[in-house]
């Protein structure tokens, strides 16, 4: 492990307008072993970055270029932040380069080529770099993303659910009843981009509250193929995103069940011994109650359980802030793990409150 | 019926200087038949009305009065909007009186003694008159209501869950698993009150999302009382108590389970005609996706119903104003009902949007 | 005067999707003279009017109308709620059918061709209508807008400073220095309207604040020709508007010097006088800070005057809720004026708090 | 100057449990040259900083120590973030054992003993101490402050409007009219601090917006000394205060008359010139609309200036985060400069945005 400033990273951006992207401008202008090269961008391209986003004024020069851009091939690594269908597009041509990718849509997500096709509308144009790619969960999936050139960042609701579920699953036997999980998610409203959509309004999603995509969302689909293969079970997942109105932050109740052979568990102990290693994951004393505030503009991701009157029901909280450990932070955090840098580099700065 | 402005209610309030104070006042001072004579306050006696509430200005002239205010026995009905534990150290002079009396504390909504002593932290000082009195969720007890002079008006978070269950519950034999049922409820910050916490400051709750009260809330014997009371059997429900920054609205997502028998049933046929004759209880079409603010200061509780797949899972979303239909309309609505009003009288405003 | 609900106005709305519309429609529809006939829109031709706003459901079974509907011929007054222009185009048609109109837009504010015309960027279709027209402003012109057919609502911004300066100059002599009058603007964001642009977006203008317009904005020419009309005299006013991440309402801080002949009047007796009989104009007892909210819903405006150290410098603090006095509801209020209401008809509701 | 990690500051904090200390926290502990030694607090002692404020948890294992910490007199330097009046009860001791002092408050900010007992309602018992103390506007002061003990850093409000006006002022002669200066200032929630008042409640405070402090605010005779003393000329200012519902923020138009012999100046350039050395300092290009968001977290101040139709009116815009540029911030860029720090050490951050 290496994080001597000598270390150097040549770093691309394709798609740099959205919230995704400048959060992930954010994090690469400070972060210590990079050099940015190029930020491309369909529709600014020309402007000045700091023009667009004024909290960069002062700590960025660039312009935006356009999408091909050939500074792109010299980099080595690209993050995508783009829509989903963009970064399969542009991979293969940057693979041959030998630049690595690390995409934080959906092209990469899931593997099985169908359930991808028919959720996200559209065909894969390359069905052999998704299999060979890897689901960019470090905290599951370490040792594959080390070796990977192809990352596949994950969906901020799976973040969540699958973090706050692992302890449960990745076992011999499950500790739960994996036919019967709900997912009860609420998310700010930046987790649905900087899209021109009514329901995005100040007038509309301000002093509200609502549910959404009740019937079918993207991220159920990436999330259950992630915990089937992490418990080898079939499972039956209830997820009911909803949405929030504040800016960043993320919140997951989880509902299971406790198997008969698991009553007698300490699942306090287990959470904490599992990630005890994780320097993003914060497993907090029983009977807490995590804040999104208290993760805002950082990578950590707070997890409380609880076990009301100490019965079956075992009840995870899980928090994030969307932009960061749901997508940006965990995208960076990827970066530093293929390129052998400390996990935390340019990760580590502390939450703002109030 | 009789809705001619000739009926005149004379109406006194206990305690007018919460938030829940405050929307009785607004509701009571617009309602046709009613005469305000008498608003109480222990801090505030002697202050005008509208120097501490500036939307009254031009509304009201009176000023707050002290406690023992002998008009109080001069009234028809007496509404408490105080702590838990004033209404029933009152309630006996008022009936005596022949007072009618609506608390929209705790103190006349669980009848077991027991169970209200040991979630109150209080002794009940009036158990013959918690006998007689009624739970004021019109829609469940209308019969019972309109014989009454001690109503127990619900509490927010019941009022969305009772109603979201009843019509899977009120029939010979329940279309639900009665031992797995999930809340997961939303809260907007007026319903802690205007209480001086820190957790209520702008500055905490603002562009922030949490859960309390895992471990246990004095809304669940409540809910589960009546839903027992309603179904005949016992009940094993999971509440989770969520806050949400916005200052109004309540969302309720229940997650139950349908019974083998009742998997062809037509759900969305059978909330309708359930409620087909309530004026407050709105049916969205099938798959609709109510929002908080389409029932802000409106007396509404909007219900949707989603069975994802088709499957077994049936999730009722549940909406109301946590104030008005979660507390100070649902009070008036019982006194609309007492006195042989049209119950809608009132409390038909159009909800503000945006 | 005649407010028997005997009396029925048919009423119809031109552009009823943006948020002016929607409040008209929520006060038209609870206007106890009103029969709405028909509500019309480009876009939305066809779908029922709950379905775009689900606060309405239950209320209103009207659908949108094309917006040549010929039932807008047989109204007795029309409301145009859509974008500068267009109640100009449709103007001499519905006059000519005997339909009176209140224009929400500019098409009929300011008087003076020329100005309209560099300020709006359109040519103006009907200068004579024009001539005709009333600027809708009933404190200011009671008289004139009773007998008129065309009614120029007042722009939001206009209608508080107007309001705000009107003791101060409808007078022998104006009693501040007309060449130095600074107006410090603030508006809730619904004042931008229900328009798909990035800085509309909550994740945009939630938690933020800011400037606009300081170079110039179409109210300015508006305030301009109205004050010296009142006061005779030529206005020097600079006025800055900004925008405040809440959804309704709006702050007006006026900042004016007092002339050496006047500085011994009793400004607050001044603005009593001058406001006692209008019932939509509230003067705050000396030394007040209105809030916003205490108006949110409602069609009151309040006022507060402060002079620091009784020395030369005047300030005049505004509040209104700008869709209500600041739009919808003075609208409705001038109806109720032309067509011999008592003027509060409709419109007496208590504001929102909290 | 001196960068390297190798030099170590001893640090103590006095007071760290409001929103100015736990800002100093989050600072102070991602300083590369910090050493955090104590933080005190009269009602925490004892508890885990981290339990208070849960963003700095994994970050911060000390406790908080009762007031009187022997630790305090080890420290090189104190910054107190605690009410008026602390600092200077506990100054004397602290320099005597050699310890340099940032008071956060009121105690040092004001030169004139008379003009800050009249404000603050409290003797001053250092009056030696405060003749000897700086303030500690860096941009205005650097020179001086780099050879003292004892800072009284600036007010928020101050620090926008005195920054806002040096150009004008530290002249010869001054550009504007001193007689006439307009200052209408808007601060976020925050800014009051974690007071368990009121009107800080999220449901008083959230979707609201109001002025205050109109007749007088402490930081009247903090701007207008320091504004006198720049330009040497007898000041008259109208500074009103208002209450924005973001939590933080803080933005200030000031109004300025430009005198005749000025009126040819390129006061753009004159903005850029005198702070074009200043790392904190952003002059925006001409006719920019600063966004309080884009300084969220970020020690940076922006300013633009607005000439209206380029006559006599000078509108300067400022915006600022006011808990770092405006209090905790800035008293590390204090403690940079005292150190021999790169001032910017520890406050480079890129602001969150969105």
């Amino acid at each position: 492990m290496d994080n001597s400033f000598d270390k150097r990273i040549k770093v691309g951006l394709v798609g740099g307008t959205g919230y995704t992207g400048v959060e992930l401008l954010r994090i690469l202008i400070q972060h210590p072993n990079v050099d940015l090269l190029v930020i491309t961008s369909r529709k600014e391209s020309g402007l000045r970055v700091s023009d667009l986003y004024p909290n960069l004024r002062n700590h960025i020069s660039l312009e935006f270029s356009s999408l091909d851009s050939p500074k792109l091939m010299s980099c080595d690594i690209v993050f995508f932040a783009t829509p989903h269908g963009v970064a399969m597009s542009q991979a293969r041509d940057l693979l041959e380069s030998g630049v690595k990718i690390i995409d934080l849509a959906a092209d990469f997500r899931i593997k099985d080529v169908e359930i991808f096709e028919k959720w996200y509308k559209m065909g894969h144009s390359c069905p052999d770099i998704l299999k060979n790619s890897e689901y960019g969960l470090v905290e599951l999936n370490r040792s594959n993303i080390v070796k990977s050139n192809v990352i596949g960042n994950p969906g901020c609701y799976p973040t969540t659910v699958i973090l706050g579920l692992i302890p449960l699953l990745d076992l011999a036997e499950p500790l739960i009843d994996v036919s019967d999980i709900v997912a009860d998610c609420k998310s700010g409203v930046s987790g649905s981009g900087k899209k021109l959509e009514i329901s995005n309004l100040f007038s509309e999603s301000s002093d509200n509250f609502k549910a959404y995509g009740v019937s079918g969302h993207r991220h159920h689909p990436e999330i259950v193929s992630q915990i089937e293969k992490i418990s080898g079970k079939k499972i039956n997942l209830t997820f009911v995103p909803h949405l929030v109105p504040m800016i960043r932050g993320m919140f997951s109740t989880i509902y299971t069940k406790i198997l008969p052979h698991a009553l007698d568990i300490d699942f306090q102990e287990l959470f904490v011994k599992r990630y005890k290693s994780e320097p993003f994951i914060d497993v907090m004393p029983s009977g807490s109650f995590p804040e999104t505030r208290s993760v805002r503009s950082s990578n950590r991701l707070r997890i409380a359980i609880h076990r009301p009157n100490n019965e079956n029901r075992l009840i995870i909280l899980v928090i994030q802030d969307n932009l960061v450990k749901g997508a940006a932070g965990q995208a960076v955090q990827n970066m530093n793990l293929i390129f052998g840098l400390k996990e935390t580099t340019g990760l580590d700065s502390v939450a703002i409150l109030p």
